[in-house]
Formats: C-alpha cells, structure tokens, sequence
C-alpha cells in the first residue's frame, strides 16, 4: 500500500488569497482555507503573512503528517523568475512589487517549508494539463480569459517559462495591429487582449446599444458602465441577437489567436478559461470557426479546442500541480 | 588527444540539393557537394537519389573514416514528423508529398546512414543557436524572411517541434488579421507572412511607384513584376527614400511578429534571416524601434535582436546540427 501524497496550492490575487490541500495523485482537493484578504496594498511582508495564513487555514482541518506534504505551489498575478520563487514584476500589489523574494518570505513564515511560485495563467494551464481539461496530452495551450487576458503553454510535457520566467504572455499577442476597434485599459491596441479582455467585450456591447438596436441588455436599465460579461452571456443564452453577435465577434478575435497558437505549438489541446468560458458554445463555436479557417490544416487536424475544467480553482490546483512538476524537473 | 567528429548537413531546395561535411564541434564546413538538381517534380525516388549523390559528392573529397560521422541531418521545406523522419507534406513537390518517409528512402542508398531530417526554418534557428548568432543562449527565436517566412524556437536549449513536428511556423501567426494591405501569394490576410514576403515587399514598393514618386528604382526601368527585394535594398542604401520606405513599412510588420514572439518565449536572442535581412540596420532599425515599443518591457529587456549569420549556409549547418542535437535528446 502506497501512503497518499499531499500537495498544497495557494492563489495569491489581488482581493484574497486562498490556499487548499490536494490529494496529489488525484488533484482533488481534501481541505480549503477560507478567503483571506490578501493586503494587496499594504506591503509584501503583510501580504505574505496572509499567505502563510491561508495555508495554516487550510491544514488545521484535517491531520496529515508534514513529511506527507510535498511542497506548496503558489499562483502570483506577475512575473515569476521560476527557479528562485522571486516575484521580478507584479504591478497589483503596492508600488508594484518589482523583485520581491515572496517564496522565501512565505516560507520563513511556514518553518522554511518547500515553496515554489509561478504565472498564475501560466500555472493555470499546468493544472489543467495534470488535473483538467488537457489530461493525458504532452502539448498544450491555454488562454484564460479576464480583465486581461494571460497564457501558459506546455511543452512535450513542461511549463514554457522562457529565459527568466516571463513567456507565455499569449494576451499581449498582436492580432490585429493597426485595426481601430482595439481598446480596453491598459491593452494594447491590437492585441489579443485588447480585443477580448473583459473591457473590450463591454465595450462592443455597448457601441450596438448605443446605435439603438432592441436588446434585453436594455430591458434592466443597460449602463455601458455597468454591463458586465455574465449578463451579455446570459443574454444571448436566451437568443438576444444582439449579445450573440458580441460573443461572435470576441470569439472571431480570440480565435485568430488560437490560430496563431495553433501554427507556432503544435499543441494536442486547446484550452479556453476564464469566467467568460462559461458561455459555452456560444462563444466556443466561433472560436473554432475562425480557427479552423485560419490556422495551417495540418497543424489544426491534430488539436481539439475545449473549455477549461477547473473554474475557480484553477489557481489553487496550478499552484498544486507546480510542486510535483519542479521535483520532477 | 581527441578525435575529430563529424557530421554531414544537406539542404534540400526545390531546385539545388546541397550536402556538406562539418567539423561538429566549430561547425566549420570542410567539404562540399556542388549543386545537385533535386528533381523536385520528378517524384521522391528521384530526389532521394540526389539527396543521396550530394552527400557522396561532399564525401568524395576527403578521407573520413565512416566510423567519424556521427550522422546526417536533412533541411527540407515542409512538415517533418521529428522522430521518423517522415515528410507529412512539402507542397513544393512533386504532387505535394504527403508522408514521404524521405529519411529511411537516402538511408537506404547509403548503406543504412544514421539520418535525421527536420523542417528547413527550424533547422536555420537551430544551426544560429549552435554555430551562429545565437551561440551561447538557451532560449532563441528566428523569423527567416523570403519567399515565404519560416521560423524556429529554441526552449531552454532543444528545438520546439511540437506534437507532431509542426511547431514554429511564426509566418502563419496573425499580426493585422483584418487588414486590407495584406497580400501576397498563398499567404493568409494579415499574417506575418502575408504581410512581410517576397512578393508583399515588392507589392508594397510597386504600390509607391505607381503614385509617380521619383525614385532610383524607375531609372533603370523599374517594373513591378520583376523588381527585387535585393534592388529595394541597393536603392535604400543609396538613400531613396521610395525604398527606404518600404523597408521601415516592412520593418514594422516584422516588429509586431517580433513583439509577439517575445512575449510568447521570452528569449534571450532574436535572430532574423534570409535574404532580405541583407538589408542589415536598414530593417533592423524599424524592426527593432517596433518590438521596442510593442513588446513587454521586462521581456523586451531580456532579448538582443541580431541579423543571422549564417547565409546560404542555414540549411546545411543547421542540417549538421541537427544531429547531435537528436543524439543528445
């Protein structure tokens, strides 16, 4: 008989920070913290007590033995220098962190536990190729679809973290440089998340109400301000044309990016996250027309393009999978 | 004392077959085959015979003990499946072949040689990364710019090839999907390729000649259909501002794809090659002034972006490379 093995994820945003124990066989998941406030603007030594404390949260429910417990794997919104756990640019938290030693801090607060950090998108695909919607593949792309828009890839098995952990920044992809639409905070014109970031998404709802088209996203006393990407989804969940069209066109332009992954990665698996995925088919069905009409025939025959599995807990389970895949690697 | 090793590179064109001997620890050519007509209409026996009769003619010249090559490596222009050395597809033969095992066809003419085979712009990349302008990084990218637009990845040192062979094809990612000056050949509406060919570059200066501009490129008779990127490139270096213009235009659509693929990789080295990259600072300088701007500045501070510096030789050197690339892996 085998001893079950444990592994911790935490996922460290900008509001809370959770933390939860895994089977790490399995991934599922046998204790949670509740939301701690992650003091995001506070300082890094405040937010990583908070984080320690989302981890003592998560382990005073239930009795496993230290030495069962692999390490803990923690997804940061930022760039993440993979091999020493330095957080080199995250500009969520106060004064935007730059070079901050945030897995050492965390872990001098845990009795020097073994702590690895990464991407938070890039973490996310990792866990859904261990524990999700990619399990059994070897190559895998993965959008996660929010106010921006991150990435992660893997590769014949391994999280792609580039020279100093900061690839995988499939958002800031140009898709249409130079095409006026673009827009959405802080974006890009032109890129893959200043086409499709919530905003952006809003956004072109709010131009085809503007021009005084009938829309039940008026019915409810629509604000162009208020809008938000559920209710445009619920919308067209319910046939209204208007917010139909806004998920074609978001998916036209999510699914030249999933073209132009397609032809540099080869990949097995494509995966689609973020609250925005939970539209379905709704948005996945344009999604997969524009990229099979654009992406190398040959290279799109070999990828099926799904939704993520993982929802919410995509943080906490990237995070888990991370300890197992830098033991391994 | 050590022994001197071996490898033989071949470059297959749609015209000329080439083959040279390497020393496989400087790269340095020591002998080579003349141009072998590659037959590429005449059906893959055909071709698998000449690609055989260059590796003899770049054998004939010297004594090599057989038991010093460690193997041969094989550039060719398609699809390549990395283990079996299968071409899945090249359009530019005959019929377009389609699962032509090209490697197991040479081997068997010469005696059962240990061959690997690999798609031509990957191979360039990883010949810059071995012996070229790449040596001494782990994480590269390469655009190679001509007919088409080709490229190649280097992650933390081995080639991206994907799940089957087909990753890296950096001139299908979408740059201006949506665009209308998009053009050229077979290339997709607003992909690098489509933007950034051969045949859009002249496009791009035909398109200027025909508003009646004065420039160096009528004097000598200019005519759209046979005006050369190389001439563009004489008339920019002796200041006409017709083709110094169309360099900085192309230069930015080459920018956007560099942009991208430094967020994607997040390289330490960018390479650009082919023949237009003769062009030298006059491309270089928009290209670079582009991903500046473009680019995320902490990845954009990792890479050095740099012209190739192998030449007509990309595909043999990176056809030798290749070799104790597979061995080692």
């Amino acid at each position: 008989m085998t001893t079950t093995q444990y592994v911790i994820g935490v996922d460290l945003g900008g509001t809370n920070v959770r933390a939860a124990v895994l089977d790490e066989a399995t991934g599922k998941i046998v204790s949670r913290s509740a939301n701690v406030p992650s003091r995001a603007l506070d300082g890094a030594e405040f937010t990583a007590q908070q984080c320690a404390e989302a981890v003592k949260q998560a382990l005073a429910n239930i009795e496993i033995g230290t030495e069962h417990i692999r390490g803990i794997g923690m997804a940061v919104p930022g760039h993440i220098h993979p091999k020493e756990g330095e957080v080199l640019w995250a500009p969520n938290f106060k004064d935007q962190w730059l070079g901050i030693p945030l897995g050492k801090m965390v872990s001098d607060l845990l009795g020097g536990a073994r702590i690895f950090l990464g991407n938070d998108a890039n973490l996310a695909a990792l866990g859904e190729f261990k524990y999700g919607a990619g399990r059994g593949s070897k190559h895998l792309v993965m959008f996660t679809l929010g106010t921006g828009i991150g990435g992660g890839v893997i590769v014949d098995g391994r999280l792609l973290t580039g020279s100093d952990g900061g690839a995988g920044e499939l958002g800031h992809i140009f898709i249409a440089g130079g095409c006026p639409e673009a827009r959405g905070g802080l974006a890009m014109f032109g890129t893959l998340e200043g086409m499709a970031q919530r905003d952006a998404i809003t956004e072109r709802a709010a131009r085809k109400v503007a021009m005084g088209r009938r829309t039940l996203l008026t019915q409810g006393g629509f604000n162009r301000h208020n809008v938000t990407p559920k209710e445009i989804c619920d919308a067209a969940a319910q046939g209204d044309s208007l917010a139909i069209e806004v998920l074609e066109e978001t998916g036209h332009y999510i699914g030249l990016g999933v073209a132009s992954c397609v032809n540099i990665f080869n990949p097995e698996v494509f995966v689609i996250g973020g609250g925005i995925a939970q539209a379905g088919s709704l948005l996945l069905d344009p999604i997969i027309r524009t990229a099979e009409a654009n992406a190398v025939a040959t290279l799109y025959a070999k990828c099926r393009i799904v939704i993520a599995e993982l929802g919410d807990n995509a943080g906490i389970i990237g995070g888990a999978a991370l300890v197992g895949h830098e033991l391994a690697g």
